[in-house]
């Protein structure tokens, strides 16, 4: 009446396939490819076909015109999923210095229409609405998967770093009862006849699990009803969230953001070098020591540096940021810039004031070639101090309350930052539009594909 | 004008102090740790102070009553959070065989009222509502803690075993424009004026990047708009979800969750004995083999062996998965049983059917322990299938144009599985309800903390 799963039962002809990119392996043998059929030349005798699959492509040479006749016969044209025997032979005027020969072709599944978007050339052509609106063949593009492939390993990359250092992964609400951190800019979500919201950030949620673990990350979408219809919104990103307990002050923040992003650059420079090169990356080094500066200080060096009276403003322009940068750059040779002590009245109520200078905030930005890369900073811990800040703010408590909770219990001094994924692919990689760098973009117009 | 972050000014006293699970590499030195007066028992003369962080507890023994004035003189109660400086004492009778003495103790954070859940007791005698209501002081309970910290555990496992066989880690976004997976149990979204919807799955992404990176997985949140209150439903939980290219058939996709589940559980077993043994969890034996049986099978042989006819029936009550789970162990020995043929009128449109008996269809259920815990199976990889299946179950093509998009320009044959990640842990844990799994869970009446 049952049957176990045999072993071999459960190895298929995928399991036994070499990937492209282990091909080099497996020189004088016959191997089997499966994949996409990305480009295919005929060169009068001869044919070269380049086969995609999940990891690079392998150049097969067709010397039989009869091998392609299961192409042919139905009209495959690219994209059709195919399967490749042949020989593994070195070739030095081959990509990557191999190909496939005396192939046996087979087709798995035939495309006869040309995709809306040209996955088999160097280059993409199509224009930014046309990637968007076909992102689910247009995101097959290599040039396309190097992007999503950096994400991916920047992800890997920070979880890594932090686990290392004793941080536990959450996994926090998106659906929350109100829209608390700032009444402005939520989704509002039907939610069995009340409303809901979605939640812009899992700022309170990581807070209060200081109170629990201490140190916790979260690496989640997060949803920002801002309607801007620029290059650097969407209104849907992957955050990557880190708080922490007993720090001293924002400084031990930034300790431990320079060594996330050290770690992440790291990683993708060693295990992605592929990728970084196909996407056009730019690889920044992290100084040992990232260069700091206040705000106030910020302000002063703008008016000296370039005339321009900006002191007094109670936060930084992009034009600001980028002068900032550009100063980073020319005075300590660092694309990376922390600019700190941001005026209280510009941060959220949680942002923990510097003691010395009440006016200022222990809080940071950390720019990027000049633009806002990651916010962060120390919170307020102490209970007395959240009901005079929300008083300050005239905000009600009520909406607070579970949130209160957590400091009335004892919570310690901590602080966290948040990296936007998106933008720092946008910042590595010179991407134009934030858009081009999360797989199925949400914005003021677009909720497909 | 500015200065560089110096290296020892960003090494913190919680940099420098020693975490309550590594004093056993200090025995005879002085050492300070920092975390919450979990419990503090004075018996006469000597008191014993239990200090927990955000790994564990230590206990501090304390001779001299002087040094608790720094807590005493502001009447700190427990979960004040405390900073004590000791030295390390190997101590048979202390739990884990060691602990701090002559004590030198400072305030942090004064706790002055005792907390609604008392979290330096062994067990937890809260009930259920004052654990969620409270969750945010609840979740500090060491054996709270166990079981998200377990949760962390099962999702890096969960990626490990994935990355090691070459996928590719996605975010697919959670508003979508359609309801289109199911027309009904989904939450609606005010999105700039239009209805959006929150995704009930990653299912058609997580398919249309099988395309793009052939293996593919994410772990993220889910919506569900069910308007069910059991023990076993909660309305956004997180899935792990894996997708992927090439198959043979679902037998593949089985073969694969096998390796998953047994990784998982793997991990736990060796990197969180602690928490296993606080949360209770009985650990299961992954077999080399899991057994497996097709639907009409099972519904035959819950006929043969208890007298019940459910044959016909379109799918198995929670009272036959019962059922066959008593029989996967009675007959084999094993916790877990795959459950393969469901009728193609239960399963979704994307569900590919047995070419042999295309009634029945190629998925599958897991159950572990006799519940439900994966689903899975082969889905349609032909674009002419998909327009059958859509036109056969009466859906508009409009709404699925960008995903059918994905099978007109070539898709191989593919499937995947979705583990429920609070399902897996609450059958681990045996926990009473599924909302004790997740951190602060969402139900038709719960919406904070």
């Amino acid at each position: 009446m049952s049957e176990m799963i045999s072993e071999s039962s459960a190895e298929t002809a995928a399991q036994r396939r070499v990937r492209t990119t282990e091909i080099g392996a497996h020189v004088g043998r016959r191997i089997t490819l499966q994949g996409w059929l990305h480009a295919l030349r005929r060169l009068g005798g001869v044919s070269f076909l380049i086969l995609r699959d999940g990891w690079g492509t392998a150049q097969v040479v067709v010397e039989d015109e009869a091998s392609l006749t299961p192409l042919t016969a139905q009209g495959a044209a690219a994209e059709s999923v195919i399967q490749v025997e042949g020989t593994v032979v070195a070739a030095p005027q081959a990509p990557g210095g191999l190909e496939l020969r005396q192939p046996s072709i087979t087709l798995i599944t035939p495309v006869t229409e040309p995709p809306p978007v040209l996955i088999g050339k160097r280059e993409i052509k199509a224009a930014l609405p046309t990637l968007l609106d076909h992102a689910v063949v247009a995101n097959r593009h290599p040039a396309r998967r190097a992007v999503f492939r950096l994400a991916a390993g920047a992800m890997a990359a920070f979880r890594e770093v932090l686990g290392e250092a004793g941080f536990t992964e959450i996994q926090s609400p998106k659906l929350v009862a109100s829209a608390t951190e700032s009444g402005a800019n939520v989704f509002a979500v039907n939610y069995f006849g009340r409303t809901a919201y979605l939640a812009q950030s899992p700022q309170f949620y990581k807070q209060v699990m200081v109170g629990v673990f201490e140190r916790v990350f979260e690496v989640g979408p997060v949803f920002r009803a801002e309607p801007h219809d620029t290059i650097r919104h969407i209104n849907e990103y992957v955050s990557l969230d880190a708080e922490f307990g007993f720090i001293e002050n924002h400084f031990t923040v930034m300790a431990l953001l320079r060594q996330v992003i050290a770690h992440i650059l790291e990683r993708l420079a060693h295990g992605y070098a592929a990728e970084l090169e196909i996407a056009g990356a730019a690889m920044p080094a992290v100084p040992a020591r990232i260069p700091h500066i206040h705000f106030a200080d910020a302000q002063e060096l703008i008016w000296q540096r370039h005339g321009v009276d900006v002191r007094g403003e109670p936060d930084l322009s992009p034009q600001d940021e980028r002068r900032l940068g550009e100063w980073a750059q020319a005075e300590h040779g660092s694309d990376f810039l922390f600019v700190t002590g941001y005026p209280m009245v510009k941060r959220p109520f949680y942002t923990h004031p510097d003691p010395a200078r009440p006016a200022y905030s222990n809080s940071f930005d950390l720019l990027f070639r000049g633009t806002e890369l990651v916010t962060g900073g120390q919170r307020l811990h102490r209970y007395a101090d959240y009901l005079d800040a929300l008083a300050r703010a005239g905000y009600p408590l009520e909406p607070f309350e579970s949130y209160l909770e957590a400091f009335r219990y004892g919570m310690p001094p901590h602080g966290g930052f948040a990296i936007g994924l998106e933008r720092l692919l946008m910042q590595l990689t010179g991407a134009p539009n934030v858009r081009l760098t999360t797989l199925f973009p949400r914005d003021l117009n677009r909720l497909t594909p």
